[in-house]
């Protein structure tokens, strides 16, 4: 039996769910590939932090060449996060030959054009579903069985923090700074909320579809933002009276006229509209297409089991096409 | 470049928008494959129908043996409906060594073994993403990048004649008499609607969401099912005061016992469920997996744009792995 071996960049919260999520589900996973998977090797300077998976020591190495250098490793799964050091070591990967999985949106979306022409050189597959609603299979669809359509617009709840802040504004009349606090109790936001409340975080994401879907890259610094730092219950509450609910909406649009817009910022939606439904701190990608007309996909954006569910999706279907 | 050559099997409705929707958007599917796609030969009695396409006459033939004995064939798209003769034409296809892409449920639920069989036989791609919500991107992303999960429950609105249905008599107080009316006046409804509204088409399409979920083939006549037929205005106020709505949903649930069960049935559905918001005659698919907790996919579960929308995804992925 094929045995497909991996290459782990980070084992923090999300590279543990990921590790975790093969363990659970190995049995299927090597069924659906024909050949077994291993992750072999672990890019990780914290070896002795609590985990609750067990790690050989082993399989720890403390430099990224003892991975892009080892003509064992077919697949380099990059959950390190952040721009660098992460876009420089999945282009390492990409250029020796490997593989390569990210739920990284940061250096997808800031690296665009250097990580796919590193790919393209090599002939290898890069592939970041996660990076992009977390554990919802969006874009695999959008660029695979949807992809006949000519798209013509883009909206998506693609950051759980801020959708669940909105959340509990509307629902329980919650001020941000309570909502915020809320949100930090529960995991659903950071000690520093900056990239998530800015909508930084959305913008990459925004910026990923964007190529995905128009073709176009956009670099997400050059997307016009606005985050829901500024949101009060008295817009809340103007939104209420309009039949409406707020939320940070990164939209897309490619007008008839062949002019093309973009930004991510809070917008009135109508309640009868399927995003209106998108509740606490769920994800959704809301899209029209020519043929198709409108296509919702909803789910979880974050967490370390979806996240490694939507990671695992593109190792399996790069394992496949290597047996 | 490398030509692809489809017979397509019938030009009622659907293939007709079928072959508009490949007309519509050639430039971008050729783009996709990397080479041309041209149906080739048709097989249909009514030549003389009006249609807003151009079809030449002498791309009719009247026998399946001109398109499975013709070796310039690749794919046959099959869209005639019903389980016969289509069942027996598309294995007569698949027998021949042409990949099959079809949108007809009543055929894939009632023949998936034997159909299935055939296309193992040879060695060939059997596709059916339209045969379940219609334009929905839904069967690829569950048997592709969502399959790492354990699935353990789906939840599927999944008949639009239904919905729109139950959407008018909830939303305008409307009897069931008065909303079939209006179904079939806006079409969304056939002259006969027993097909839908007595849960046989749903019980189809769950037929086939079991087989790719849980690996189990439960013939649609083996599927408990009631319809909408006794669905009453006191019935949709009753839901209403337990803050429902009424969907017929197809579900089934493998259970942690292990106990796997399954039925068609109108039920009370929570409005802050995400499938309380599927309205009008939309379509949605939620499901449940051991990893990324819950996913919904929505979008037109009908109409001849969109299912060939889905129609030619398939084509695409097939002419892809053939260029």
């Amino acid at each position: 039996m094929k045995e497909i071996r991996i290459g782990l960049l980070g084992l923090g919260n999300i590279g543990t769910g990921t590790y975790k999520a093969l363990e659970m589900n190995r049995e299927k996973i090597e069924k659906l590939v024909g050949g077994s998977v291993k992750i072999t090797k672990i890019l990780e300077k914290d070896i002795d932090r609590e985990r609750d998976i067990t790690v050989s020591k082993e399989q720890f190495v403390d430099s990224i060449e003892a991975i892009t250098e080892d003509p064992d490793i077919d697949i380099v799964i990059e959950l390190l996060g952040g721009v660098e050091p992460a876009s420089t070591f999945i282009e390492k990967a990409l250029l020796a030959g490997k593989h390569v999985v990210t739920a990284n949106k940061a250096a997808v979306a800031a690296s665009w054009e250097k990580l796919n022409a590193a790919a393209k050189k090599t002939g290898v597959q890069f592939r970041f579903e996660a990076s992009v609603g977390g554990g919802i299979p969006v874009l695999t669809p959008l660029a695979g069985c949807a992809a006949v359509n000519q798209y013509t617009e883009v909206l998506g709840i693609v950051n759980g923090t801020t959708n669940y802040i909105l959340y509990k504004m509307t629902e329980e009349g919650m001020s941000y700074e309570d909502a915020l606090k809320d949100a930090q109790v529960k995991g659903f936001a950071e000690a520093d909320p900056t990239a998530d409340v800015e909508g930084i975080d959305a913008a990459n994401k925004l910026s990923i579809l964007m190529a995905i879907m128009f073709d176009r890259y956009i670099p997400p610094t050059q997307i016009p933002r606005a985050g829901i730092t500024g949101i009060t219950k008295e817009k809340i509450e103007e939104a209420r009276e309009q039949d409406c609910v707020i939320k940070l909406i990164a939209h897309a649009t490619l007008h008839d006229d062949g002019s093309f817009t973009y930004e991510v910022r809070p917008t009135f939606i109508k309640n009868y509209h399927p995003l209106a439904g998108v509740l606490e701190e769920y994800n959704a990608v809301y899209i029209k297409g020519n043929l198709v007309g409108k296509l919702m996909f909803y789910g979880p954006g974050a967490g370390p089991l979806p996240t490694g569910s939507a990671v695992l999706g593109d190792v399996t279907e790069i394992a496949r096409s290597i047996v």
